[in-house]
């Protein structure tokens, strides 16, 4: 099963993706998607729409996994990472890749065997679980630490 | 000038197009999109992002009004009503459909002259502007507002 995590964002979109077979993790692609420098907020959204269509079409993933958000900081902040969150899942549906939530407890539960570990210990994680030779970013570890919570809750 | 006015909601979002010829304006169509009754969130977002796309390519609107939000009631609303708004404004996008923004308060100002006007007060007016014989559903009016707000203040 190949699996494409997201971790949506107005200004950074992380992404990556995981081939699970038999419980043995393969790792295919990661990057993120930089919205930052496009001032237009309407046209952070179609880019975030399009890389992540042009991801599925490159890679085929069978499903996604997106970080379930319930509490922002801010209803600003929430109202943003909600137009965001929305352009990416929609970019999945729209192809007909399923889409599965999972709150970041429990993806930083999965991984690191602690609901609050921090950036540091999820980069160092996904490189373990993942036999990378270097830590993706943080965008992209947290994108693949989706994917890699998906492939093991899939299994169990 | 063909417009297409969206008022996204989470559960409701409501849609209307209308023609805008030498200040002159006529109402095309309007309706609802209602999503309350899809218990996933996720496949709410794929009805509004499929919807609008239909409609689009059913009336061909050059330009779409969607209405800007700075504030929300709370983060969890903010976020929501984000996921909504995010799938609705990357559907036009998608499609080539350039989208302007306006503030409720803008929208009620240009439309009945009062910036704090209320639903019935918009779905009166929408009603008198486009000659309609009965006032929209209070979604689709606002959505038509939306438009007659943009026909207006790119004549001016």
């Amino acid at each position: 099963m190949r699996i494409l995590g997201i971790d949506p964002g107005s200004r950074i979109t992380g992404y990556g993706l995981i081939e699970s077979r038999r419980n043995q993790l393969e790792f295919i692609a990661c990057g993120t998607i930089r919205t930052a420098g496009e001032a237009n907020f309407s046209r952070r959204l179609l880019v975030i729409f399009s890389d992540i269509s042009e991801v599925i079409s490159s890679y085929a993933p069978e499903v996604a996994a997106v970080e379930e958000v319930f509490v922002a900081r801010d209803p600003r902040a929430a109202l943003k990472l909600g137009h965001a969150r929305g352009a990416a899942v929609v970019a999945a549906l729209h192809q007909g890749v399923e889409v599965f939530n999972y709150s970041p407890r429990r993806v930083k539960q999965t991984v690191a065997g602690y609901g609050q570990a921090d950036k540091a210990q999820i980069q160092y994680m996904v490189r373990m679980l993942l036999r990378l030779n270097a830590a993706p970013s943080s965008d992209a570890a947290d994108a693949l630490a989706l994917a890699i919570c998906h492939a093991h809750h899939s299994f169990v």
